[in-house]
């Protein structure tokens, strides 16, 4: 399998090789939106490519190609988007003539990744933020409560998530306005009103769903990954001094609700197996049977996270894993259902901020600055204890290991411009 | 206006005379889903109306009727939405002969109620539940926490909410699964699963809104009401040991979303105008300028729930009233986009519990049975602490004041099946 290459020009560090293959939406100025997939730095048109009469004997028609969403194509289920990610991989394979040697079609099916615009992939009905990272948990634990108690009772009975807002999930790219909000810095004086001060990211992984059961069904979890399509970055923008006012007792909202931004390329699962790997035990305290895991859920993903500032020189100010979950992505959407909750195909399931155990790991400026307290040192001798007007911050995510093919998610940006 | 009689028979009791006019969604064994108006006991049928021409010169066109929620007619905004109900208030007026006097029209433009099926009214991008009301943020906060200091300090600061599970929302009718979870009623023992013992309602009221701004700007107090296109009876389902156990820190979670029931019958603003009164000062403490009221903001709508048991005979257990809220929803609405979060038409933000001062208005089984210990004597001599299986519980709602016209809401009603 990692023998396979593409006759399509794959740089050696690209995250998008054959063996990757994710979908998003893009267009161009002679395009309208429609569904492609990431090949080197090329994509594949496959609207075209459905005109052109490659993707026959699929269950697929050319409406779910043209729309401007991947949830037509998602709804029609994991063994038809299989087969339809397994029919490009051998469109694109290098030892096979059918499309290779049809010039006059490769200047239709393929457009450079630079000539395109990219956009959010999915309609999203609805967008669940877990909190599944231990090691993030502790820190905040540490920080604003008991730093011998850190992980409250449930933590680790069941995989934490709230709900959150859909409408303001946006593509990578799309610049942020910093929030105003009201927040109380001062705890013996009145709350006032203005920009946030305390601005954050959280380093989050998502991912997106087929259509589910029925409302009052749960999907087991031996059968909750046949419901999982593909994955991308999530920063789950935060602004930590709105939040703590509002949250109690009901959660976050306006301190997470202006802003996420999300990754254009959606990862298929299939993509990913290469990386399964076991998650930690969860003996103590054990998990209750509908959560207890019974074969490898988690994957090996490399993440990080980079600070550029306007004008200036970028720096990576963490480096984690996808590995580092306590609750694997099964978990959450077996629990997420347990009640009979539907979900809906293109729903968003993001997995909470991702921090490794060690400094440099963290997955937030909370806890890279630990709240403050620890400024980190940028290039340019400025000082980042949360995120300045101006920043960008850039997720990235890899899989990659000897003898392996490398699968990498592209990156999910976004600026920071004034309130 | 109040003099004005539709040439529709309605019944003295209806809760939509011709002063009412609501929106919404349905079907017969003829009529594939589509918009309608309550007149009465009948349905107006808005496509039927259009196809006849008597909506013309209006910013409407045929699809905006024939699709199968109310979002596409909610996006031609307020202006529009208001000149369709005044054409229709005069098309129905009884001393206009345009409508009345064509028979054969009348027969394909009216449908019993008795012979449609009611579907949910919009289509729900996201949906938001607040926490607005004193009494019962109160109540609770005495029986969980501290009965001295019973809101906790954000409470009068601003109106607390979360974001809710839009996928769940049921129309009036559907039946609803008692949920499984897990729950730790024995805070010494380790946590356990089973189906929901201590399942509730919550009497609220949502309202839908208009298309609002893009992402990153904020609709102010005094516009609020022109993204508010109208309201619902709606009943939060919660499952309070599941909650119980799940909601720190980030909140209500599979303890509210394995669903909520919405009336089918979206009243509009403007048909509660009769009804607009101040709502409470709120100067103890003084609220931020963003939210600071100017004019009258509440509404005076008496509400009402009972449990009718399978083959019993059901109880009222509870009155209550819309203005029974600290934060009207012009300030909900400010506060939920004062951080730049966008709303989109359709969205659903509900009120929370609205409970009144008194036992016998409280809005929960919670608040009615002080957590269990003050049970509900049912007239088939059982008790309710709790809602039972085969319970159907039933909203109510209805303006009605000497002199003025009755807007009511229809129901909203919903039966609790076993696990």
């Amino acid at each position: 399998m990692n023998d396979l290459t593409s006759w399509v020009n794959v740089p050696v560090d690209s995250d998008f090789p054959i063996h990757n293959l994710p979908f998003g939406i893009f267009s161009t100025a002679e395009r309208t939106k429609r569904v492609g997939v990431a090949i080197g730095d090329q994509i594949l048109d496959l609207k075209a490519l459905h005109m052109l009469g490659y993707l026959e004997n699929l269950p697929f028609s050319l409406a779910d190609f043209e729309a401007p969403v991947l949830n037509p194509m998602i709804a029609r289920g994991k063994q038809a988007t299989r087969e339809l990610r397994q029919r490009l991989q051998k469109l694109l394979d290098a030892t096979r003539p059918d499309l290779r040697d049809k010039e006059h079609h490769v200047g239709q099916i393929l457009v450079p990744q630079s000539e395109a615009a990219m956009h959010l992939p999915v309609h999203i009905g609805d967008y669940t933020d877990f909190y599944s990272s231990e090691d993030h948990a502790r820190n905040v634990g540490k920080m604003f409560r008991d730093p011998d108690n850190a992980l409250l009772p449930n933590w680790k009975h069941l995989p934490v998530g709230y709900h959150g807002r859909a409408s303001s999930i946006v593509v990578s790219g799309t610049p942020l306005k910093r929030p105003h909000g009201q927040m109380r810095p001062d705890p013996e004086a009145p709350p006032v009103f203005g920009p946030s001060r305390l601005l954050d990211f959280e380093l989050e992984m998502a991912f997106i769903t087929y259509p589910g059961k029925p409302l009052g069904e749960p999907i087991a979890l031996a059968e909750a990954e046949e419901y999982i399509f593909g994955l991308t970055l999530f920063n789950d923008w935060s602004a930590r001094d709105i939040q703590a006012w509002e949250y109690v007792p009901l959660g976050p909202f306006l301190g997470k609700n202006f802003g996420s931004t999300m990754s254009p390329w959606v990862v298929t699962l299939d993509a990913l197996e290469p990386y399964r790997i076991p998650g930690p035990d969860q003996v103590d305290p054990p998990v209750l049977p509908y959560l207890k895991v019974e074969a490898p859920g988690h994957f090996d993903v490399d993440l990080a996270v980079e600070i550029v500032p306007e004008n200036g020189q970028g720096a990576v100010v963490c480096r984690s894993n996808l590995k580092h979950l306590y609750w694997n992505m099964a978990q959450q959407l077996a629990h997420h259902t347990v009640n009979g909750c539907n979900v809906r195909g293109g729903d968003v399931l993001a997995s909470g901020t991702i921090s490794g155990p060690e400094p440099g790991s963290f997955g937030s400026m909370l806890e890279i600055s630990w709240r403050g307290s620890k400024p980190f040192a940028m290039p340019d001798g400025s000082e980042r204890r949360f995120i300045q007007d101006g920043d960008s911050v850039r997720l990235t995510g890899c899989a990659a290991a000897p003898g392996k093919p490398r699968i990498g998610f592209g990156e999910a940006t976004g600026r920071i411009v004034p309130a």
